[in-house]
């Protein structure tokens, strides 16, 4: 292993992971979140970085709207521990030729979703630097059970908290096609905090995630986590509108490999199933179980089961398409 | 104003700080750190970056002790409130052609300085980018009274806990001179935590900033936010051993301006001079004093007055030199 694209990003987490490690810490690197006692209470932490031409491109959407879409992509962490966001800091990269009336828009967008979540921005940096790059950082309170990755068991039921592949879709269409105004502008995730919150409050959920890298690479994480395997019912997973008009094959791939879902992705046992289809409207939706073994697995509507491609997009892996990981 | 460059870096948070503001929020933008309650207790949070070729430069020291500094200067702004660092997130940015060693050796140093202050790190992020940045946020402890940079009096003496100009004078030296291993490591920083700490929770100190900028910006910026002015007195500047071969002018200026200097500036009343003076070896110095008016005026040893010239490295502004903000 040399460098970065050798190892993928996943390869250096674990290896980062393997480096720290503290007792005191009650959920530490590896998650969605982390959750530390501090100062008498119980706090959820996340960070992230939206990167230009990595993670965005300009143009693709008003800075003000990037500002919104960098609060959302965090709070979806949040929501994904059970926690709720009660803080933001926004630390922001750019040249020295940038507009400042742009800049001041991304901390407007940022600032406006904080506060209508909750979670006022207290905090933040301004550098100089090649391009424009958004850092979050989010603090919640820390639910009295969080939602983790690694307590999936074999027999539960895997859930999925609404219809997936509206912002694959629409991203391709962005990088398929023309710039500049004739998309609509790429859709906003919305945070599932209200959903997490009462899966952990509630007790109704063993192992959750959020939806970024895309349904099969983050059911492979939970997976992993909790040393379990997983079939998808492909006939199951609810599909959003906006790929009706596709063709099966290819809406399916958005939805299983997509990404930048935003929805939670989570386990529990069925005796929980009518409780949780009770929770939200529309209802979150069974798509598949968890086995014994390890990886995802396929199973199309004639019971005929294939392993699920080992893709999903990771930063620095080969055939990385260059957007959220 | 039409970009970045004309507005300059604090002028942009001066209007981001306008665009936020959240009556739940105890301290927001515009001091070292913030402090919020959540999930039942008192945090501090505070978050920077470190850009490449901005804030340091490949080969200037190993990518371990880059860790180390990019904990350590985070860990000076939750210093300058009186708090103490419980946890740490690191965000990482590098092209796909990074050494995987080298960002593991990033987060070991990191890891290590974080564990070794009591604040492991629990969380972060790697992403594609063109160059390397390094994103970190801090949580911690609040103490019960926080410094803020608002509480300076007239009358206060000015304190400075350690020498100055260590730090600028290597890096000129860097800029100036040969790469490699010519030179001897940039010196790490040492967040001072325990003065901080003792300065709050004795209510020994009514403002204090840590010396980031340099000398005289942060003095400004502590003016600033008081609502007073400031005279230093230039005999009195504690000088690090490094700059004594220096001329006297040459060494004034790096201390004065030089910036990276991570010690603590605060104020306090005469009454509390000796307390102060018992809390630490060697002891923090008083350099000065609060005055009516506004902005810094330097007295030499004849008595003779002069302004400040205003300036300092403001990332964005004219004149930024590349370095630390």
């Amino acid at each position: 292993v040399k460098t970065l694209g050798d190892l993928g990003e996943f390869g250096l987490i674990a290896r980062v992971a393997r480096i720290v490690g503290d007792p005191g810490v009650e959920i530490g690197i590896g998650d969605d979140a982390a959750i530390v006692r501090i100062g008498g209470g119980r706090v959820v932490l996340t960070t992230d970085a939206l990167v230009e031409d990595v993670h965005f491109r300009r143009g693709w959407e008003t800075p003000r709207r990037l500002g919104r879409r960098a609060f959302a992509v965090n709070a979806s962490d949040v929501a994904a521990m059970g926690g709720i966001p009660r803080a933001s800091l926004l630390s922001i990269v750019a040249p020295r030729s940038e507009s400042a009336h742009d800049l001041l828009e991304i901390h407007r967008g940022f600032a406006g979703a904080a506060r209508e979540h909750g979670a006022p921005l207290v905090g933040g940096n301004v550098s100089g630097g090649p391009v424009r790059m958004i850092s979050v950082t989010l603090v919640g309170e820390a639910p009295r059970r969080p939602l983790r990755r690694d307590g999936a068991r074999v027999g539960d039921l895997v859930f999925v908290g609404g219809p997936l592949g509206r912002n694959a879709l629409a991203r391709e269409r962005r990088l398929a096609g023309a710039r500049g105004s004739r998309h609509p502008p790429l859709p906003l995730p919305s945070p599932r905090i209200v959903l997490g919150r009462a899966l952990a409050e509630r007790r109704l959920s063993r192992a959750a995630i959020d939806l970024s890298d895309g349904l099969v690479q983050d059911l492979e994480h939970v997976c992993a986590a909790s040393g379990v395997g997983a079939e998808l019912e492909l006939e199951a997973i609810p599909l959003a509108p906006a790929l009706r008009r596709l063709a099966r094959d290819a809406a399916l791939e958005l939805a299983l490999h997509g990404g930048e879902d935003y929805e939670l992705l989570f386990t529990a046992p069925a005796r929980k199933r009518a409780a949780i289809e009770a929770l939200a409207s529309p209802a979150p939706v069974v798509i598949g179980r968890i086995v014994a073994g390890s990886g995802v697995v396929l199973v199309d509507r004639t019971g005929r089961r294939r392993r699920a491609r080992p893709a999903g997009f990771d930063h620095f892996g080969r055939g990385a398409r260059g957007r959220r990981g």
